[in-house]
């Protein structure tokens, strides 16, 4: 901590720029490295989540939007650090106090804050927002150990993933955007069951027992970080039709208010509207309506929020283009870009409802917040 | 009847023309008259309704698209027929066989068919759609009697309006286009309860009796009608609030495939949309959502029928401009204008809710069937 920066990608010198091929992100990333060089820091994301919330594809998604390969951080050994030319993507597990046998014998969960080190989260955050590198810890998930730390050197946007990121009110302050990911216990029960029953034969029983035994340190420590979100990606069974278990509705709650956050919606703003499109339009196998689209203001924590939902699902991601030209304010830079970056994901779990949707258009979101706060335009992505 | 043509209005000889002082309109006239002269025919408009059902400002409604001031046949007595200097509105009942004094003899109503004469209807619709004036029976509607006829000369539009425009295969077959006013009985029960109890002192019992009294005829020889209409406008009880009697669910189920009419549509057509628009873009004092409005896709008497619905009420008539908006394929020919002719029956029964927009929708529908029959332009009026 606290060393000058040094070393990798848009950080080094302009002749390290080079190394890319791709022309306009060269440029992109020049004037990046321009305004870094006159006082320009780093953009902060916090995604809080539970772990098997589909983090990873979400993650992806938005680094995406800025350009480049995503990968694991080529240290040679396990890591959970994701790097681009312009992102990197840290995971908060590696801020856990103990190793998976020191919880043994704490007998806390990962979900305890006391089995976090928020003042070396704090430290390593605030460090690297003012652009030095720092030295940062690995939780092994693998093994369960803590490993040598990585060298992590700031990039124009830094995402920070885990169980807690705005938990610490010195982490949550720093945090430019905050997104909140909220799989409702009935779909995460529905998912374990798929998962851990019909596929590894576990017991319905054992499921029920393992996720009470969580719930209480979830319910006190990861639950009510949501109400310090900005935006908020819901996930619940679909109301389509009673019982179903597979189907989803997905809700973005997009908090008003936010700096440099401009809410997208549908045909009108501050309207409420259910919508069900035409199947000659968009095709959806989905029982009942098949997909319905809504658009409601509601209050999220006692802010205003704007919400758009999607229940149901569709067959066909390039049929979504259709959909996609009735929202407004998407933060896409030209028609299309939603649908383009959707079909990136096909067969990737919710690329057919409204989880891909919405975490694309909050992708794009995190965009426009990125280039609103540091003055920067990033490239539309051609490839 | 048979008689060639003459005297009044836009069918005598140019230069009677010149007597209206709008030049737009004047052009507009000259171009009928133009297109008469090599064989252009009057567009014959049915609109069957019940009586008590507002016909009157609908009517108006209509006849003030195609311009200029409409007034009763100025004949010096009593007559039912309205005129412009483009359109004639005939009420059907000027066919009654009987007058009232040979009703209570025969012991029909005048719902019955028999009390309707059939054949000098058809002969008379044909006529006039043929360019022939005619000499039109009256059926005063004060004394009850059947008064000396009137001579009617066809105008460009001319519409038929009362209990049996389609009743008759010949008569139906000569409309170009065909509306029916279908107030629902609950909605119909309200009103009579308005006004005979709240207003009159009459009781519910003898309310009740009267209704009961009509109905069989109303339904073996009215109500069919509408399954042979092109476009009904259907007045229910809201939804929005359990039993609610003042407030309305007005729904416009407007049939595919009938030549020169698209019908409108909200945002997306072919989409199922509940849309309520949020109260600082359009004040509502109606209880739960104020104003919701809907589209849908439905079956009308086995045809595809797009209906576009609005439940519960406005308070201002000016912000409908906002909702206006919202809509293509209005048949309007500036933005504004259905506010706008809206605004010109502020205080009207219905201006305030799905009514006054759905038929002035209609009302500019009939504008473009005419159009698109005629071939002409009318011109936007202005005034």
């Amino acid at each position: 901590m606290g060393t000058p920066l040094a070393s990798r990608s848009s950080f080094a010198s302009p002749v390290a720029l080079r190394v890319t091929n791709d022309k306009e992100m060269d440029v992109a990333i020049q004037q990046i490295s321009m305004s870094l060089a006159s006082g320009q820091k780093p953009v902060v994301i916090g995604l809080a989540a539970d772990s098997g919330c589909g983090k990873s594809t979400f993650m992806r998604r938005v680094t995406a939007c800025f350009g480049g390969a995503c990968k694991l951080n080529p240290i040679g050994r396990e890591t959970n650090t994701l790097i681009s030319d312009m992102t990197t993507v840290i995971c908060l597990d590696d801020y856990h106090l103990n190793d998976r046998q020191g919880r043994k014998k704490t007998g806390l969960t990962a979900l305890d804050p006391r089995e976090n080190n928020f003042d070396l989260m704090y430290e390593q955050v605030k460090a690297l927002k003012e652009g030095k590198k720092v030295m940062k810890p690995i939780y092994n998930h693998v093994n369960g150990t803590l490993d040598e730390a990585e060298e992590i050197t700031p990039t124009p946007i830094i995402i920070f993933e885990g169980l807690h990121p705005f938990y610490d009110k010195r982490v949550e302050e720093l945090m430019d955007f905050k997104i909140y990911v909220d799989i409702t216990p009935e779909v995460k029960f529905n998912w374990k069951v798929q998962r851990d029953h019909e596929e590894r034969g576990h017991s319905i029983e054992s499921i029920k027992q393992q996720i009470e035994a969580r719930k209480p340190d979830f319910d006190a420590y990861i639950d009510p970080q949501k109400n310090k979100a900005d935006c908020v990606i819901q996930v619940l069974p679909t109301n389509l039709v009673a019982n179903d278990k597979t189907h989803l509705n997905v809700k973005l709650i997009q908090c008003k208010g936010v700096d440099h956050y401009a809410p997208t919606y549908l045909w009108d703003e501050g309207s409420d509207i259910e919508w069900v499109p035409p199947r000659n339009k968009l095709a959806s196998s989905a029982p009942g309506a098949g997909l319905k689209i809504y658009q409601k203001t509601e209050k999220w924590a006692g802010k205003d929020a704007a919400v758009i939902g999607m229940d149901g699902k569709y067959d066909k991601i390039d049929e979504m283009m259709y959909v996609e030209k009735q929202f407004a304010s998407t933060g896409s830079k030209f028609v299309g870009e939603i649908t383009k970056k959707m079909l990136e994901y096909e067969g990737q779990p919710g690329s057919n409802d409204g989880t891909g949707f919405l975490q694309t258009i909050t992708a794009l979101k995190v965009r426009e917040v990125y280039e609103g706060i540091a003055k920067v335009k990033v490239p539309a992505q051609a490839n």
